[in-house]
Parts: structure tokens; C-alpha cells; sequence
């Protein structure tokens, strides 16, 4: 089955950080069928505690009303963590697609509360790029989640 | 009763961005007795959808390992919405004090059920600060909570 465009914009994302040296998370905001937002991880890439792959995707999509989230579907290549899902829940952004929840399990059941629908597509891709990141820099990615 | 110092320096940052026309709402991290981060709301000031006042104090005292977290407070003019109170679970910081909570109220909930202390001052100037701003400015204010 072809892959999902959007979750295919989403790992373009992720590549694009992991080609800087990055961690390789990608994120896009859609909005009926239209890309309105892009975002990778730069944790690496700024120093930033924050910039998460969904942070960024909504920093990149500007400041928004409710009624433009309303109507969005937000993708993440990896199950988004507590801050990211907060995002996520702060906006109301009724539908989360999740490349995958293999190699880190995020916030879904704090998802799910709030009434948002997650589906979780456990894309090949996504769990072979993040197994071997998280083989080869376990330090850098225990600090990007918190452990 | 003479005001904490930390909550002091959170309200220096709330009247900071006031000051710059921005929502006032202000937050420091401190480790152990020593503030290491500080920021407030810059939403409007740089357009950016995600810069609430703990988060640009997260992302301000840089990339920390999860045991300088452990040993945190975080300090906020505001009750924490689910963004902010997210990345305090992400990275599991024990103690949140929070300014009021009777313009808003945020995850207060959420970061309890994760073990955290949450301690709510209820300080006069934090609730006539963001009762002005949000009589004068109410569309800005829904925007920034998602309403």
C-alpha cells in the first residue's frame, strides 16, 4: 500500500533533521487536505529544550485561531510526548497520525482523554530510523524525553 | 507577608513583557535556590504559537539532563495550560508555584496525577495583571488558550 502523502512530508521532515545531524522526528500540520505547517526536531540543531518535531511544526504554522485548528490533522513520525501532546490538546487538534510508537510511547491515552482521535500507522521507516538513533546516541535521546 | 523572591522574579518577567505590549505572564526555573532560567509569554512579540511564558523559560536555561530537572522548581505568574504543563511531565519537574489560577485555569490536574507538587499563591498583582489584559484584549487571549 503507498504510503500516506502527508506521513510521507512528515518523514521527509525527520530525514532533512537527520541529514543536519540531527534527531530524526518530523511533524506536518494539514489542514483539509493541505500542508499549512512543517517541523522537525532541532534539538541538536538550536540547543533548544523545546524544539520538539511537533513544536516546531506549530511555531512554523504561525499563530492560528481555534477554528483553523478545529479543522487539522496533525502527523508525527514518532508517538508525540507529554509537551507535544499538550500542544496538541491546548489547540484542540482533533486527529494525530503516529508514524510510530515502537521505539517511544507518548502521551496517547492523555490524547484519547481529550477526545482525539490518534492512529498509529507503525511505518518501517520511521521505526528503523529512530531504532538506529537511538543505538548509536542513547545519551542525547534519553536527554530529548526527559530520562 | 513579604513576597517570594522567585515569584517576584516570575512577576519581573510578566511586567517585562506588559511592558512590551505583549501578554503578561511570566516564569523562572530554579535549581536548588538559584534562579537558572527565566521568560515570559512572547506571543506576541514574536508570532510564535508556542512561546507561552514556561515555555521560552524552559527553552532560556538550555538543554539540561533530567537530573538537574529533578532537583527544580518552576515558578509561573499563571496556572500552566496543557502545552506548559506537559513539557513540567516531560521532563518531570517536581514543583510548580503558580501565581493564580482565578483568570485561568490550566493542567493543574494533569501535573498532579504525575507526582508534582503544585502550589497556587493566588498573588493580587498576578490576578489584576491578567484581569486587565484580558478585559482589554480578549481575542489575543482566547488565541493564546486554544478558545
Amino acid at each position: 500500500m503507498a504510503r500516506d502523502a502527508f506521513l510521507e512530508a512528515a518523514i521527509g521532515q525527520a530525514r532533512k533533521s537527520m541529514a543536519e545531524g540531527g534527531i530524526p522526528i518530523g511533524s506536518v500540520l494539514v489542514q483539509e487536505g493541505k500542508i499549512i505547517g512543517r517541523g522537525h526536531n532541532c534539538r541538536v540543531q538550536t540547543g533548544s529544550s523545546i524544539d520538539h518535531a511537533e513544536m516546531n511544526c506549530l511555531r512554523n504554522a504561525g499563530r492560528l485561531p481555534a477554528k483553523v485548528y478545529s479543522r487539522c490533522t496533525i502527523y508525527s513520525t514518532l508517538s508525540p510526548c507529554p509537551m507535544c501532546s499538550g500542544a496538541i490538546v491546548l489547540y484542540k487538534i482533533p486527529r494525530v497520525v503516529i508514524g510510530e510508537n515502537r521505539t517511544f510511547a507518548g502521551a496517547e491515552d492523555y490524547l484519547r482523554v481529550h477526545g482525539i482521535q490518534v492512529d498509529v500507522v507503525q511505518d518501517a521507516e520511521c521505526i528503523e530510523m529512530m531504532t538506529n538513533f537511538i543505538r548509536e546516541n542513547p545519551e542525547l535521546w534519553q536527554e530529548d524525553i526527559g530520562v
